[in-house]
């Protein structure tokens, strides 16, 4: 299987939507070896996670190629870099929501010749992904909807609109009533913005249909989490990040069965007792910030260890799929009412306060039966980097094993990331 | 003059105030020798710079002294970090309302025990004073008024509410008609907060007393900054830049007076040609995030190369003061929506867009006859240090030397800025 797969070149496409293909070029080999060494060399696997390979074997061509379909059909495609914005508005007009949060390494170069060095590395990836042209997701989209979740993304938007249409949703800071009513009044404008690339006002019953497709998505992944936390898990901690990554890309209607399907296989693993590691293996959950594709690197360095990660509280994780929204809506004002009001849930730590998170982090520690918690804090990320400081005593308060990882993307840190958390898996084990 | 002035003590005061005493004691000494070496030493000064002078030698005692009668006397004293806390309504209720953000190295080590190494000096040092117990305000004040400007500073304000009464007022992230509502909600809520504590609803007539003080303070500074802005200069950067640090704790009719005196004194020596410089000496308009008190750091290289600072387009600087309130309000409503205005004009960088501050710097680099600007950001403050970004490609369209520094408290660099700011004044005298 592993010598099978390869991630897919189509030069001629990249070609047309203005890439600079010469340098692209070497981009789909790389991360095939990388999907071989840290994904395909799992021992037992689930067969169904087939589909997810396949779908990171056509990230550059064939999804590419359907989003281009959609488009030249006049659908809306918006690129969005937070959990913020409300894809179903997307999906209610016809159109594709595609998360374009960058995690790699090779585009910081380019974004560094126009931003500040010591910034977070995702706003620095995504940004230097277009203005390299070395991302076939930014060159397809109508426009890009960044919002104000941090200061690095909210002055970065600016910058970026000269490369490619940037809006910007002004996400509020706390979550009181003035706030949602806010928010409601940029959910609003949001679903104006979409409707204006269609030319037609998407109305109750494709927000209603638009509400549905994205409720299926998130339930269909709270249905893989569950499985996997059980214990010896079904499936990995690796695997389980491609998929919460995969959900930001894939055709949502095809990807909610293709989960689903996975889920009954993992539900016959588990009465069978077939798992990826022994009961015995550690298990770790991941809080903090999100891992955009293709940031796999504490995953690896924690799997590589032994212990297994058996989930992600996480934008790429829960905080994605945690909440649902309610679908008895009446009318459409209701509807943008009740979007709101799940979407104020997400607790994103630039709210303040946003104690709730402490609380759901907890919950999810219970639920999966981890036996330890590894905050990642992607660099110079302040406000999930202070509000560390409250989980840390949250967790000492309980006797939580509890660990705290600042890192970016680049590999040179590999070696001693690897010591702290083998120290911290042997702290666990007792 | 240098040797008599002292930085005086109070230990029996601080001990009432709960401060570490023994610790604290060293800093008096320290502020002598520093405020010495770089204020006193200067030839030339203003006679007037005398009470200014004395507003130093007092700022552990006799100003403390002042703000504890007036406490006992039922008056609200807040402290406040951000020049977006309306003071006018402090003033209104017959209380004092404090500057609080730190610019000192010396409780950096104090708040890294709790909060993230890598985030904002000011932020830290304002923390560390508070935890550390060794800043005389910081123990005075009832509540102090945190804001939402930026990550580091929103999340911080809820690890500060442990230790010191902390509200939060939000501040919106742009400037459409939503957010000036927010604000305008935020204000009220403010003014609530401060009535509270003295027990009577401010009134119109106490508003617009408030507001005419504030008001006469900010004409004053700006009467101020005009007369420096002759060339040769009257006076030099590093004595504006203390009267624009004491600005924040001085009494306010008092100072308005004394910066009035000053500035009669001034005109006399333009009209007699006395100056600080030569008029050949190149002048540098300073702009970026602001310089709480001690931190001279930069006006000392700058002013130790032999050149002179213009002007400071900072919170500390003209940001405080370029804009009054309307005063020709009928009822409190109006008046609470003209102070909106008003602050809603301030050009934070913590807004998207902020094109008005980049045409703010390029007005205030034409009236201050500035020859250069260096951009100043404090370590890991991302909305200046990306902002910097637009203000430099400004700079190079009009051909105006531009030079960014990224610096914190540490005297660590103080050898590496001095040889970039020497090479950027060559730069300038061609």
């Amino acid at each position: 299987m592993s010598d099978e797969f390869v991630v897919k070149s189509d030069p001629e496409l990249w070609e047309k939507l203005g890439m600079d293909v010469a340098r692209f070029s070497g981009m789909p080999p790389m991360l095939t070896n990388a999907y071989r060494n840290i994904f395909l060399s799992q021992q037992n696997r689930p067969e169904r996670m087939a589909y997810f390979d396949d779908m990171v074997a056509n990230i550059h061509t064939g999804r590419i190629r359907e989003i281009c379909d959609a488009k030249d059909g006049g659908k809306p495609v918006i690129g969005t870099f937070c959990v913020y914005v409300p894809e179903e508005l997307v999906v209610a007009a016809g159109g594709i929501c595609i998360g374009l949060c960058g995690g790699a390494q090779g585009s910081i170069a380019d974004a560094e010749k126009i931003l500040p060095r010591n910034i977070c590395p995702m706003v620095k990836s995504a940004f230097g992904f277009k203005v390299g042209k070395i991302c076939p997701y930014f060159q397809v989209v109508d426009l890009v909807y960044g919002e104000t979740t941090c200061d690095a993304k909210k002055k970065t938007w600016e910058l970026l609109d000269r490369y490619v249409p940037t809006h910007v949703m002004e996400i509020p800071q706390m979550k009181r009533e003035r706030d949602k009513q806010l928010w409601k009044e940029e959910v609003k404008d949001f679903k104006v913005a979409v409707d204006r690339i269609t030319g037609n006002e998407t109305d109750f019953e494709a927000v209603a249909d638009g509400i549905r497709t994205i409720n299926a998505k998130r339930a269909a992944l709270q249905r893989l989490n569950s499985l996997r936390h059980h214990n010896p898990s079904p499936i990995s901690g690796k695997d389980m990040l491609i998929i919460q990554q995969i959900a930001f890309y894939d055709e949502p209607v095809r990807f909610t069965q293709k989960v689903h399907d996975l889920c009954d296989e993992l539900e016959k693993r588990v009465q069978a007792g077939i798992a990826v590691a022994p009961k015995s293996a550690p298990r770790i959950l991941v809080s903090g910030t999100p891992m955009a594709l293709p940031n796999w690197k504490l995953h690896s360095i924690i799997e590589g260890a032994g212990a297994l990660v058996v989930n992600e509280e996480s934008c790429i994780g829960t905080r994605y799929y945690k909440d649902l929204i309610d679908e008895g809506s009446s009318d459409m004002d209701q509807q943008l009412e009740r979007l709101t009001e799940r979407y104020m849930k997400i607790d994103c730590s630039c709210f303040t306060p946003n104690d709730d998170r402490i609380e759901q982090v907890l919950k999810e520690y219970e639920a999966s039966g981890a036996e330890g918690i590894i905050d990642y804090c992607l660099q110079f990320c302040h406000t999930y980097n202070i509000e560390a400081v409250k989980l840390r005593e949250a967790c000492e308060a309980r006797g939580i094993p509890f660990m705290a990882i600042e890192t970016d993307y680049s590999p040179d840190d590999v070696g001693q990331l690897q010591t702290r958390v083998e120290a911290f898996i042997e702290q666990i084990k007792g």
